[in-house]
């Protein structure tokens, strides 16, 4: 039980709430605020109430933006290859994938993975949101779009790997070529601690 | 360089400051608010900023408290011993001893370190207002106190010590007891990996 | 299943049986003889095939030691203290407590600790022996000694805080003061972080 | 200084030349020694001394062995695919490319990596070794032997690139084929925390 005044207890509880925090990091982070200017703090609660005023979502991907329009940056962008239609968890995975500047084509942020392949589970995730824009881009604003190959760039966890799994079988339908990033040795890695799936993909894919 | 809209990554910044917080973290939080009710958001922004308007800092030891008048619930509490100051580094070091229940005195919460002697260093933590308050707390509003043991609790790491030692150099003119936490093994330690300080501490205060 | 030839896998084995030693780094062992030369194996190989024949172990407080005689250096030595006596699970705690110069008593090795109280964990550590020590330590060669006072000095993990707490339940009938190593912050420790118990026993021994 | 007896303290120090063994791990091995019984030891001394008496290095790829002839299993082995050389680190790096059963080729041990390009850091692994190997099998009784492709699988970290570099430079007068092995996420990685030549590579290898 804490001695914490009402205020200071309540905030800690919300920040709690942030991913990765618990409540002596939520208590940090309040009394960072306590000794944070006024004006500061004001700035700050302005800005975390306007942010989804000011952000929407992209029609077809997912991907919040904040331009004009419906759709994102990237899925607005002509010059983009319209074929190739990349599966990512989340928004950070598409930027780690945009900074390599090594592909072109589009992406669909599913919200999430599937930790067990319960019905319950898959409501959670864009999977019928994914569906409805493969069978008819067109639909969400993505014209002349028409899906050669769709990449599941999943996380090689487990949980990506049973939502890669889950998502192969039911996209099978579209008679659309899938993908999957290779894995292999990371940067750092070493030979003997690496496990046989990584090592064997290792092994095929040299060049 | 982010591709993030600017809402987003103004915001990124901005949690970024916070403590333990690096970029990777903060827009893990920008994007866990994007998919928070609006409901929720405005009530996280009102509480933000209502947070410094809710709070004092006691006058006397700078506890930050929200009821009324001057002085924090444990400055208030005439049934405290006030004979007895702990000085503390920061608030939840406060928390931390007032949970184990076995220390009724006072507290001074200095509001940081000394990484090292420079004057500007000192200027940094309330040092000045500690000697103001020893030397006269009836001005702060604490009557009837006069400390005859003052603890210093800060922590054992370089900078909490190099703190205490400073204190108990500059503290001395007050000819008030001046004592320090016990070093000792902590409840899973071992006395193999222990330091020679600690190992010693710990037998010479067996019982 | 390993490929490695026999020679080596044998070994491998055997130096999976050293503490803390899992199968890889064992065969890093290996690996790293047959890269040394013939005659430091020759050397290592000795030296392991003498240690049990030149070590022996102290007839009073289990010490190993090389000296002529029964008693260990330690124990032989007549201007320590007899009248204490401090118990340690193993050598490394021995030799811990005597590198800090501050203990000029005698020590008592149990070698291990008691993981539960079943009957036959209590026979894997030396608790008949150390039995028979406090009550006639004449008969184990240490002439003259008188225990007043007996330090458990177990390590303050689970294992070690329940042999303390069996030995103190057990050593009771021999009316000699117990005590036991202070708990506290140990150097580098954090208020925050500490658990009570360590708090609280490092507030209450403050000097 | 320790109060460790000669015996123990100059095997504390055979043993804390060991791979990843330190002096504290290295005194628990001789603690765990005295505690085996004298037939153990001696079993233990023996193999030690006898590691390499029963263990030859195969005439062609260094890899140690224990069978009757120069060669050893692999490169005995006529069925495997002679036109294969896999370049390794050390030996533990074949047996983790053994385990996954999907390279029928040969091996030559390295016995090293390059931590700079300086000449005594060249003369330190087996380069010219591998050179004389790659130019004239048959003479290492390799009969038949003709390599079309020399695989890089040195470790992905800075020596071992730094490694595979210098190979790559100095085994191009050969005239044959050089790959390296693939990198990509490994099992249980993150997109977002990837490297980029990481991410890139297995995107690029995706299938």
């Amino acid at each position: 039980m804490s001695m914490y005044p009402q205020s200071i207890q309540k905030l800690i509880e919300k920040f709690s709430k942030f991913p990765t925090v618990g409540p002596r990091t939520a208590a940090r982070f309040v009394f960072y605020l306590l000794q944070t200017p006024e004006k500061e703090i004001e700035k700050l609660a302005d800005q975390i109430s306007m942010l989804k005023k000011n952000i929407k979502l992209c029609s077809f991907c997912f991907n919040p933006f904040q331009e004009e329009g419906n759709l994102c940056p990237i899925c607005s962008n002509t010059s983009r290859d319209r074929s190739l239609l990349c599966i990512v968890e989340k928004e950070s995975d598409l930027e780690a994938l945009e900074k390599i500047k090594k592909y072109a084509g589009l992406y669909f942020i599913l919200g999430g993975t599937l930790p067990a392949l319960r019905k319950e589970d898959v409501e959670k995730i864009r999977f019928k949101e994914l569906q409805n824009r493969i069978k008819n881009p067109d639909a969400f604003n993505l014209f002349g779009a028409n899906f050669k190959e769709i990449i599941l760039a999943t996380n090689p966890t487990p949980e990506g790997e049973a939502t890669a799994l889950y998502l192969e079988r039911h996209l099978k339908e579209y008679n659309t070529k899938i993908t999957k990033l290779a894995r292999g040795l990371p940067i750092g890695g070493e030979l003997e601690y690496a496990d046989e799936e990584t090592l064997s993909s290792s092994l095929e894919s040299r060049k």
